[in-house]
């Protein structure tokens, strides 16, 4: 079975956000009321699965594999059989 | 009220993503069956609106300011009352 996986790897917390902070001062040129901008990464693919569990199991390990583990947290954000997708 | 939102900003279908492709590529060097890999941007920001409506319509404002209108697409993955958050 197919699968659409979408996972965010994100800084942590406690991790300087030069980008997010220079995407803040943007906004709050536009006028925005914004604070603790941050920029992550999302990705989005298509994996084979024999099951939901298997494939949850390999977009996290895909997800731990892409992600620094000193500076970074990832997250399966939606996991959906394919035909759903479409 | 502050409310945190989460803004996705991708790639439309069409256009090619060499950044995807070359993790697709990595992926596939480590033994995963995956396909049509899209890496995008996801955004955090607390921001002040008088409500939910009101911080729907910033968020998404937000959003269209910081997307590239020609080669991208955004959407707004969650938003949620701060207080739920932390």
């Amino acid at each position: 079975v197919k699968f659409h996986a979408t996972i965010l790897i994100e800084l942590k917390d406690g991790i300087l956000d030069p980008q997010g902070r220079a995407v803040e001062g943007v906004l709050k040129g536009l006028g925005y009321r914004v604070e603790g901008v941050r920029v992550g990464r999302v990705l989005e693919m298509e994996l084979e699965a024999d099951s939901e569990t298997q494939a949850k199991e390999t977009a996290l390990a895909i997800a731990g594999a892409l992600a620094n583990p000193v500076m970074e947290v990832y997250s399966l954000e939606a996991l959906k059989p394919l035909q759903e997708v479409l």
